[in-house]
């Protein structure tokens, strides 16, 4: 019996789910309904809602690997099916985090069948009365996962981050949306395979969602308690799973204009170690206005700025073929004489040797 | 008449008004207290509230210039006269920015007076309830300044600002509290004096409360939203007033751990030029446990690598006596081949030059 409808603890959620994508599952939008595809500890995903690829397999759709998740037409058609979903799972980023109303009309349903609610945009559901009441009255809940917390809930930095003897690798890129939580993810898993302990500290919304253990939402943190947050993390991480190696989710990119992040990782968490991921493209977030991505020799020079060093190179080839992603990752090998992957077509297992060499 | 009793529109603000400073007016804790001492036309400082220096000129304590403004020993002593004062303000920063029961007994004593208590801490007066309900009883008023917005009302970050052709410089640190603030608006007060007509935006509570008109206090904003704040504030000033320059004042540094900050600056409102403020010391915070603050020559590669320039060095000489001062300023020019000013014994008049060269 739950106790009260909105503002739930969000640890608490678990259990199978539907996600809905606005119709935007095939774009960078969806990045949240790619992550839990790609699979997640918190939620078993049943079913994709996405009208432009209903009928495929969301994940034949998003990497050419079956996963077993079809991908509904709407939420009326997602929703016909016994037993019910636990829960239903906003996946996708939506301009200015504005609840849309194709998404309040679907949100509606879903609390109308006594399905609960998890949603990740800055537009709170628990502001939105009508939808409150709905919930209440089906006896079921709204969790808000970007929430700020409370200004005492927070962490502040603490300098007790130097006495760590644990490697922390800070997975960065050189822009939004490159595959920085994804990588983050391929090598936490590529360690655990190969008997390092290593724990993932995510920091959006999507890595929460996949069910990591150890971390914080950071763009929707005061900007005051960024640091403190993140170093919390890794200290609370630490201490109680007493990894071989720390991976954090890096976020935007050091000089991504419409939030440049990073500094971070390398300063308050003290990641002395950096896996940089790359997309050969030419504008930050793909958008002309925003100005040219800086080159990748910039964005090591300025991560040597830091006292940091990047130890490999992931490349995100998402726009070449097989045979192209190949070649470019044997020209990046040669230009900076680091270790360099294609993780879209050979995973990340080329980086073992230099993660087993800063243990 | 006062229609509310929380919450009011913190513009709204002018006026009369002591400040509270926990008794910490001679720490580098009292740094809104200085601020609002150095001059603000929002508020007239009538007296500040501070034991240890109680019956001292509050100018005279802070940097040897009398300014009129007397330090009673108790918010007692300094309500004792005729008309009472618009407001009170709270002056200081505090561990955790948790308000101490010796600030709320002086609030619910300014309230109880009907004087209107102005707060820039994170801990709201709003969310203490007795407090609240004394403002409404003594049909008084509570400012929290550090509230959080709405995440409605906050910016996304505009590549309009790339259009800009008004110089925009940050003035940055190698720490907090190197004052920063108080060049900022010294340079601001430079350029107004000698006809160059220049907007300051503040980032901080100080800022607001000594009523420089654009800016957005950055550490209470959520993360997600610092570049637009920043980025809407900067194109603001320029439609608004058509400055010929302006100045942004910076927060923390580049490498502070328990928060670095900077980027913002370099990268989301574009300022190609920095002025930078150094004081010699050890360590970050002054605290050994935090780590060593980095040299100044590295401070300076740091932003070369996000693409700016360092057009002027501030030595904040607090710790020298003049003589010492000046030897340090000839030292720094030799070495760094930029020019050089140590505001606290002769302002920063010696950085106008390198200012016109940027119009």
């Amino acid at each position: 019996m739950k106790e009260s409808h909105v503002n739930m603890n969000i640890n608490d959620a678990k259990g199978t789910a539907v996600v809905l994508t606005d119709n935007l599952y095939k774009t960078k939008s969806a990045k949240t309904a790619h992550g839990l595809v790609r699979g997640s500890t918190r939620f078993k995903v049943i079913g994709i809602v996405d009208a432009p690829t209903a009928g495929s397999d969301a994940g034949d759709t998003l990497d050419g690997s079956y996963r077993d998740i079809p991908t509904y037409f709407s939420i009326e058609q997602a929703l016909e099916r016994n037993p019910l979903p636990d829960y239903a799972v906003i996946g996708v980023a939506t301009p200015g985090g504005i609840l849309p109303k194709g998404l309040i009309k679907e949100v509606k349903y879903c609390l109308s069948k006594g399905v609960a609610v998890v949603n990740g945009l800055h537009d709170l559901l628990s502001n939105h009365e009508e939808i409150v009441h709905l919930a209440k009255a089906h006896n079921t809940a709204v969790y808000d996962i970007r929430k700020p917390k409370n200004y005492a809930d927070n962490n502040f930095w603490s300098p007790n981050i130097y006495d760590l003897t644990t490697p922390v690798v800070a997975v960065m890129g050189t822009d939004c949306a490159v595959g920085k939580r994804t990588t983050c993810g391929l090598l936490h898993q590529l360690c655990n395979d190969a008997g390092i302990k290593a724990e993932m500290i995510y920091t959006g919304q999507t890595g929460w969602m996949q069910g990591y253990k150890y971390g914080f939402i950071l763009d929707s943190t005061l900007n005051d308690f960024v640091s403190g947050e993140l170093c919390h993390a890794v200290l609370s991480a630490v201490a109680n799973e007493q990894p071989d190696i720390v991976l954090m989710e890096g976020q935007a990119s050091l000089r991504n204009p419409s939030g440049p992040c990073g500094a971070e990782y390398l300063v308050s968490a003290n990641a002395k170690k950096v896996i940089l991921v790359h997309e050969e493209k030419d504008f930050y977030h793909d958008e002309p206005s925003w100005g040219k991505i800086k080159s990748l020799e910039s964005e090591i020079t300025l991560i040597e700025a830091y006292d940091a060093e990047v130890i490999g190179i992931c490349l995100n080839t998402c726009e070449l073929n097989e045979i192209q992603a190949k070649q470019k990752v044997e020209t990046y090998k040669k230009k900076y004489n680091l270790p360099v992957v294609a993780p879209l077509i050979e995973g990340v297992t080329g980086l073992l040797p230099v993660i087993k060499n800063i243990l």
